[in-house]
């Protein structure tokens, strides 16, 4: 017997495909009508699929998404992507929850890179030089 | 028969349990002697269990922190947590990887706020006056 992935699994990891690949029809059938989409550190939502869609057509400027790590359970997930605009690029996270295999709740994070705090170079090293939001 | 949590979310809301506590032993047992933390954003990396409970014993601050959403599978896991310091708080989360029912790996994002951008009022409405990292 051959258990397959998660099939939340396979709804997170198409989201994010469906997004790079701006195929607005797969990203709708992945989407609750009744979708709320959030943005804590901006303190915005989006209520319904359409406006969502809409939302992710009218965003500006040539972002690619590549999702990193996935996590999901019966009800809940989450998916590390990496993002790039041109030479700009780090770590965004979405946390998902899935109603009749569809997406019910988009909750996205982005967070921005910081210089490290003084006073623990004692115990840390550079995760790398190339890699700031590696 | 009763299915009961899987055994890495009990570990993954116990190491925020413990942080919260300063319990330094209870952590300790959570993680692997190998453990490998990261924080991404400040491109800091810490090697080692000791190293990392040093580390948080050594945080300054009278920080709280509080989980709000755990999803795990067999191999990884995420906890969203509030974390606050006064009156200052937000969201944070925290990637997971589980080996022999022990952290072997933890990194660590921090969002911060920022202003809604322009251009998206036809679709957004604010998550809450009170609450800007909800």
């Amino acid at each position: 017997m051959v258990i397959g992935p998660h099939p939340n699994r396979t709804v997170a990891l198409g989201f994010i495909d469906a997004l790079e690949r701006r195929d607005w029809s797969a990203l709708e059938n992945l989407l609750d009508p009744g979708l709320v989409f959030e943005m804590p550190q901006s303190n915005e939502r989006i209520r319904g699929r359409d406006r969502y869609v809409q939302f992710n057509r009218e965003y500006p400027g040539e972002w690619h998404l590549a999702a990193k790590r996935v996590v999901v359970d019966d009800t809940d997930g989450v998916v590390l992507f990496d993002w790039r605009v041109g030479d700009e690029g780090g770590d965004a996270m979405t946390f998902l929850t899935f109603v009749g295999g569809r997406l019910a709740t988009i909750t996205d994070y982005w967070p921005e890179p910081y210089a490290a705090p003084p006073g623990r170079e004692h115990l840390t090293e550079p995760i790398g030089p190339s890699r700031p939001l590696g």
